[in-house]
């Protein structure tokens, strides 16, 4: 039995919505962190339940559609897909909540340096997880290769972040501990900008029926 | 249409077959560091490709098996949970290119000390991921939740280990370059055994019909 449109526009409705709480989730740990407020940190932590509320209830629309429409081919696809997408979605949030937690021990110690670099990451991760969501539920492949593309702006910018900071360590051991927790931040956003390019990896798969995340960014033609 | 008895041991033994070659990246990714071994480090990142072949293989199979059977109830489940632990088992294997890329790395520099808490994660991180595969192919709860409790030992560690290197590179700022790689490392085995946390969690839904992914373990009833 086919899936009828209004079902598909629900679980993307839902997909969205949970996206959408993702994003201000990331924002908000970074933001926690640049402007040291420790208040909004606590409040993304304390909202996460929210977003893992949104995984359950995907997940089990996703295996209720399976289970009385027993779809085939794209439709089959589509749902498979948007399982495996929630989980990535949960991750990533996962790591705002581990941002917020660093910002809460940065806040309580001196500042160490103005945050330049780390702004500019998270901006870059938050756009890649959105555009790959809406490529997912308007099956754009150029867009999933868009993010794609991306992350390694996203690995340079926390390349040269490492860098700058075990700079700073060595000149100056006082900094070691502030250092380290900002170094795990850059982690984090480097890894939620890996969830996002995995999320656009299995779009470009489910549209092109063609397995991708294997593959060098080059070896790919649209 | 129910899935077969040997359908569904065709799909066990693939999922077993690629958790041995996850096992032996982790166990070889952490012997090229503590022997000092970079052949092996380039062995583990050249033959990463054989464990994203699987992730293909069974991601594939599951479809068709969805298609095909269109299986309702607990076949639907265990297949779907499948599709989901064979992208967490493909994770896994990519921190161990990690270890290993950061293996060759701190190879080249003068030993920072010997590694004791390292090997001793990793011995419980692969043995996590070992019991998570094996309590989904057996449907063992009880081994699930044992997956899950052994997650706590790991971050234990994580956290002695982080800890002494802050020591270290506080000490002397010389070493700040190495103790960070190390870091990585800890983080990476910290992360393999979350991904095996996220198995058992999904094997403990599977077979309770109950999600418990977002419950702190004290909420859970065997």
């Amino acid at each position: 039995m086919p899936v009828r449109e209004d079902e598909l526009k629900h679980l993307n409705g839902m997909l969205l919505q949970m996206a959408g709480l993702v994003e201000t989730s990331i924002r908000e740990s970074i933001k926690s962190l640049t402007e040291r407020n420790s208040e909004l940190a606590r409040k993304v932590i304390e909202e996460d339940h929210k977003i893992n509320t949104y995984d359950v209830r995907i997940d089990e629309e996703c295996i209720r559609l399976l289970a009385l429409k027993q779809p085939m081919g794209k439709d089959l696809r589509f749902i498979t897909t948007a399982m495996k997408i929630t989980t990535d979605l949960e991750r990533i949030a996962d790591n705002a909540v581990n941002i917020s937690e660093r910002a809460l021990e940065l806040n309580k110690e001196p500042l160490l340096k103005p945050y330049i670099d780390i702004p500019r990451m998270r901006e870059i991760a938050q756009g890649m997880v959105r555009d790959a969501i809406d490529a997912f539920v308007n099956e754009d492949k150029r867009l999933a290769m868009d993010v794609i593309m991306r992350d390694d702006e996203v690995d340079d910018l926390n390349d040269i972040v490492l860098k700058e900071l075990m700079f700073i360590m060595t000149q100056d051991p006082s900094t070691v501990y502030r250092a380290m927790k900002i170094s795990y931040v850059s982690k984090y956003l480097e890894r939620i900008a890996d969830h996002a390019t995995n999320i656009a990896e299995m779009v470009v798969y489910m549209v092109k029926g063609k397995i991708i995340r294997h593959m060098a960014p080059r070896e790919i033609e649209i």
